[in-house]
């Protein structure tokens, strides 16, 4: 989340071999590759054999998955593709320095809508697929990042490349880097810090000098910030410096983030030129100086004010403190699935079937895990679900927590989707899926970083019970889930099937909090430490939600739970009552909505032209499930993001669906955020929702002041956020009635008098638990560069990828004649 | 819910010798007890010896549980005191009718808060108990419910008995009952459909003459109505006719609910005398006709328009129909508990530990389960957590349904809170406890329906991953379940316990809906099915959150979140930003709330004098956690609960406590709403909040149209919501630090270089997963009148209970001189 910090990573790296300074992502290191452990089971002799020859775990997708990542062999040709376009003047990124252009981030382009229903629908062609490269362009004064699409694939006479604007608002991929030269930014950092050394030494007990020793890194505010003085635009940053961990806490990653140092400066760093480079001043104590000289002056004045040191210790450590619960040496329960897995899936299409549903997964650099084709009883729900973005934006007294806004697609959530611990973060049965993405020149595999699992959440999906009866029905539930650990936080997705037709979404937080100095920042947050406040920020992710509800002729609909007061034929006076009221979304104008107060509105989506039996139109419902549903920015001006934030002003919007508009935002946006690739408020153009294909944009977030219960670690527990979208009106029933997991039993006073159990099965067999205990010694680590390089001598997450050297196939190619 | 229902049904048994009129639980039948299946774990070789030496899921409580239900000894010794009260002149229940006066409800009168804080905390003496007695006073011509408080306890010469007024705002625990007579109005009833028995076999194809081949039963509003009629009040019903089950759908409970006729009747049954009894009109097809006369009529004129007829068959059922799906054979994952139970119980004393929680559990005839005294680390954190009442709110464009409001205290949730079936309800290995209420004159037992038990929701508590290392902890939660079917629905109620401190409370509901006939019932709710619409209707439930964060001196603040635009010292310009404002709620006055907008406001719960280490006042968040949490009624105005609803026009309330404030409803306000016997807008006058004993009084609720997918049963999945209470700035770090569960894997490129796992143990030994099926036939079935009595015949669920036959213990009494 940090740009300033990718930077000066770089910007270290760029004096090694590893990679080149416009790439996110770093060449990981190799070794050997472990085994995964097999989960054993001692018996299963219970279960049902005619099951087993029936059903398969493995199955093949009836459509080839259209959405699925590039393979290493498509990456490969584009990139060399691009390499013999001599106009793009490409360095291989291993290569490449401030100064050169480099392919960043490749990826799949999305099919268009139109083509992929055609295929998949009408039996219509396999859409032609393209690639979008992502490329840095540094060889110039004005250094800019532009998106070329690039294909058909694979590569051939008929390929070409050019400049993927159509999903752009701004009319091109273009945008500006003001901060290319993060090596010089470095060094410039080192450089204003030394004009204050005595001072530095003096209040925050340490020095920054770019050496090994140093105790201090130096970042600041996620975007820049333009600012006009004397009347030009100028390029501003403000940095702070932040305590690098001690021997006690090294290997705990909240060492950085929980410990700014309180002191700020401001820099002009407008153009490629540092000599031209100007500090605009100091603040200390939310004092500003706006010299360095005037700030020198007030420090050697008697009645200075000296701030308590926010220093390291275990208190930034997660491991186990404080006296153990007796009864917690004791193994807690656990789930086990001793008869084997109930979804199907076909590996190399990533492709799901679990019970009614079926869905294509897909995985790119920018948003991670995402997933299409979603059919419920074999029709089509939802075309497409994703994570388009996410914001975090803080506020402070000071410049660096008011000036940040991350905007985590910069830095991407696929490259962060690390492998996940069986028996931890999804139970030890999991069925385990690899993820590819291409970054930097280089094809990365994480392992096992999405799981999918069936689970019973503890309650039941229906119950009733009578002087007769009971009736009760499981609510068995298949997850599919990844995470991805954007710097200090981990984020959890979690896509949830479940037995009455509905699926969720649900967001959840941990991780170590982004914390401020404390010095006069209580209007910000509470103090967590000694000389620390957890900064305020808010969260805001949004979800593209391309709901498709029998075709994909649909309408958003509000069913208003009203009050009313009304004369009825069979009263002699009005009553206070309720009423249903049913209101059409006409128009986009009309599409920025938010939950009512008292859940007053329930939001639909329905196709208006079919209507089932009892004259109803069939619909899917959309309302928020859990936690902080539906939040939005508190800031509705923000002056980090300016007009990168316009998904993120209401809970949800709606609006027509065109294969122009994919995506809510751009990775590249916060690079200029005034000035964005992708405006959001611009796919509000008044156009028709009536009986269109419409999109909804929906926001999961929370609203975070971090208290004591965030250190060190924010919980899961009470971070987290969810949607849910579940049939309305659509079937003639509720649909969990063909599941087999229920039982009738019949009483009377004589007892009970039969139990039916309708072929359902409860789990059978002899476990070895013992078995099922995952051997944490297998975990491989993952690829990927951090945004924190708590150790820039070892930046590297290590695991196990399968690694494509672009660079040795370009070479080879480049000596063999181009292939084009 | 329905209170002619309940009439009709006693009436019927006023002529058995099973019963009284006033009592609403009646005498069940005895059966053989039946034996609780072991369940068997083949080994747990590998289980933790030393934890089993040191930790025992047996404890014993530090305190007696002074809040536990009577006990049947002192249920039978109060019975016994007041009947040898002459001036009550009552009747042995068993004998009752409507003109006598009889004993309903027993229950403990909760201890005055003073005393239970001298007792809990400062070693005073046992509060003195006291049972309330809720007694029905029918010979008389206005007959009315009174409360008494009798004892002190055990009977003495000491014990008294008088009127419980203090905990009453009307100044009296009188009520008057308006509708005494239930034989009488079953037979009125009869006689004004004898009336129009032609009309009733043409339009609803069908008789009903008070035979055991009726095909219909007669009921309707709930409350009754008061209606000035030529300037006197008179008491008002509507009926409506609903059809008994077929033979296809006999035995499911939704027969009734789900086959309304659409033909509705009005009558004044004002005074005990039927002869003065007047059929005020009736309503078919949205057209009212005031008297018999013109309804018939109509009827017989060649225009009248007749609707579909509304009619029973397979679509009631719950049972599991269509395809089923292939690997639904397959035993679905289930979660074992190899190494015994982590949390303690003193069975006796209804007292639970688990970590670092600790609390008491009591159950009433009103509200069921009920917790006191939880404190967790050892300081009393909640006094008081319990269900107070449950609204559910109809609309519809017919007199039944926009006339019904049911209070379900009236029915009560102890009753209906029967035994759960493990595998189901509950995990196998769960811990069930029993309960006991007093009612009727007799002490049921609800064998094992209260279940605790410890799961692993499916996700982390914390997590953190980086270059270096992860960090992952357990999700292990403590949750205490029961479940109460109040006629068609049920209500599942789980406390949830959680390691970062937090205690979360959920209502689901399942169950069959209360549904309208069809015709122009378009503004009320979907149609789903034949002639049938989903009425739709708000359920508000009501909860008593008394909290004391480090002693009863607390104060209620909001926290908000709130866009600001501040000049700061180092910027040129205002910025637009946000803030954290702490504010007060000084006064009752400015204490119903509701649920910011955009989640902007934080709640909590502080006592502002208990700073923590950084100044900050230690306390408690409350929040919503899933699903409507928060929602109150959408008629904020009832004409059917007039000055009933006080508690669900918001929220949210705080109060200050007091001793006379104990509950928010009362079980006999539905007598007569406009003039309960408790009126919750009359606890607020003003008082201040500002570091004073508070109580929260938090809503949890739907709005809830039915549509298709409710048929045959609402699933939980879609009908659930939850308030979470955790922990803020009250410890110095998360909580959950405290826990074993977790585990720190350090890697590096070389590999995995430590594992620690803290001590804890991941669940090991071999389980034979089959011999923990649990065995359906050993259900029990339970006590209880239902409000829907589909076989009057066989009314009651009977079960395994601790019968104590007062009446003989009475008679011996009497016969060997009174105790007093």
């Amino acid at each position: 989340m940090l740009l300033t910090t990718v930077l000066l990573f770089s910007s270290l790296l760029t004096s090694s071999v590893l990679a080149g300074p416009h790439a996110r992502l770093k060449n990981p290191k190799k070794r050997p590759k472990k085994h995964t452990p097999l989960l054993e089971v001692l018996s299963t002799v219970h279960s049902n054999s005619t099951a087993s020859k029936t059903f398969s775990p493995v199955t093949v997708a009836p459509k080839e998955n259209i959405f699925i990542s590039l393979t290493n062999d498509e990456a490969a040709s584009v990139i060399s593709f691009l390499h013999n376009q001599t106009e793009l003047n490409l360095t291989a990124a291993v290569d490449a320095g401030a100064w050169d252009n480099a392919i960043e981030v490749l990826d799949l382009v999305q099919p268009n809508k139109t083509d992929a229903l055609h295929y998949l629908d009408h039996n219509g062609p396999l859409p032609p697929r393209y690639a979008v490269a992502r490329i840095a362009f540094g060889a110039t004064e004005e250094p800019y990042h532009q998106d070329f699409i690039v294909g058909p694939l694979p590569i051939s006479k008929d390929s070409t490349y050019a400049s993927l604007d159509w999903p752009t608002t701004s009319g091109s991929s273009k945008i500006r880097n003001y901060n290319a030269d993060d090596d010089t930014l470095l060094q410039w950092n080192v450089d204003v810090t030394a004009t204050v050394a005595d001072i530095v030494l003096d209040l925050l007990n340490g020095t920054a000098t770019g050496s090994d020793n140093d105790d201090f890194d130096i970042w600041g505010i996620d975007p820049l910030w333009m600012e006009e003085i004397d009347g030009e635009q100028r390029v501003i940053l403000w940095n702070t410096y932040w305590r690098y961990p001690s021997d006690e806490d090294a290997v705990f990653d909240g060492s950085e983030t929980l410990l700014p140092q309180g002191l700020f400066f401001k820099s002009d760093i407008t153009g490629r030129d540092p000599s031209k480079w100007k500090v605009l001043g100091w603040l200390y104590g939310d004092i500003f100086y706006s010299t360095t000289e005037e700030f020198r002056q007030a420090w050697k004045s008697p009645g200075f004010v000296k701030y308590q040191l926010n220093l390291p210790g275990e208190w930034i450590g997660s491991d186990q403190t404080g006296q153990h619960f007796l009864a917690d040496t004791i193994a807690p329960p656990v789930a086990v699935q001793p008869n084997g897995q109930r979804f199907s899936v076909d590996e190399k299409q990533k492709y799901v079937e679990w019970m009614d549903f079926s869905f294509y997964i897909t995985f790119t650099r920018d948003t991670g895990l995402r997933l299409f084709d979603i059919k419920y009883g074999g029709e089509r729900v939802i075309y497409e679900l994703g994570l388009q973005e996410a914001i975090a934006h803080y506020a402070g007294n000071d410049p660096v927590q008011s000036g940040t806004a991350y905007m985590d697609t910069f830095y991407g959530f696929g490259p962060y989707a690390f492998e996940l611990v069986p028996g931890y973060d999804c139970p030890t049965y999991s069925h385990f899926l690899n993820s590819t993405f291409h970054a930097a020149e280089l094809s990365k595999t994480h392992r096992n970083n999405i799981c999918l699992f069936e689970s019973d959440p503890g309650y039941l999906m229906q119950r009733h019970s009578s002087s007769n009866y009971l009736a009760l029905t499981k609510n068995i539930v298949l997850t599919l889930r990844s995470v991805s650990t954007v710097g200090n936080y981990d984020y959890s997705f979690d896509y949830v099937f479940a037995l009455d037709g509905s699926i969720e979404t649900i967001v959840r937080a941990s991780g170590y909090i982004q914390s401020a100095y404390y010095a006069k920042n209580n209007d910000y947050g509470y103090q967590v430490h000694d000389a620390l406040s957890g900064s305020m920020h808010d969260h805001v992710l949004n979800w593209k939600v391309d709901m498709d509800v029998l075709g994909t002729e649909n309408t958003f609909v509000k069913h208003k739970i009203a009050p009313a007061v009304v004369k009825y034929p069979w009263a002699n006076n009005t009553r206070s009552t309720m009423r249903l009221e049913r209101e059409r979304i006409e128009n986009e104008n009309d599409a920025k909505l938010s939950w009512p107060a008292n859940g007053a509105d329930m939001f639909l989506v329905e196709n208006s032209n079919q209507l089932n039996k009892y004259g109803e139109p069939k619909g899917f419902k959309i309302a928020p499930s859990r936690g902080g549903a539906g939040m939005f920015l508190t800031i509705q001006d923000s002056p980090n993001l300016l007009k990168s934030q316009g998904f993120a002003k209401h809970a949800l919007y709606v609006t027509k669906q065109k294969d122009t508009e994919v995506r809510s935002s751009h990775a590249n946006n916060d690079y200029d955020p005034g000035h964005p690739i992708i405006n959001f408020e611009d796919f509000f153009d008044g156009e028709s929702l009536n009986q269109t294909d419409i999109v909804l944009w929906i926001n999961l977030g929370m609203h975070h002041v971090p208290h004591t219960g965030d250190m060190p670690n924010t919980v899961f527990t009470t971070a987290q956020a969810g949607f849910i979208i579940s049939p309305h009106n659509y079937l003639l029933n509720d649909a969990s009635r063909t599941t087999r997991q229920m039982v009738r039993i019949d009483y009377n006073a004589s007892g009970v008098q039969s139990v039916k159990e309708f072929g359902g099965k409860m789990a059978s067999g002899v476990v070895n638990v013992s078995s099922l205990q995952p051997n944490f010694w297998n975990y491989e680590g993952d690829v990927a560069v951090r945004k924190f390089p708590y150790d820039p001598l070892h930046p590297f997450n290590d695991s196990e990828y399968h690694i494509c050297p672009y660079f040795l196939v370009l070479l080879s190619i480049a000596s063999a004649e181009s292939i084009v």
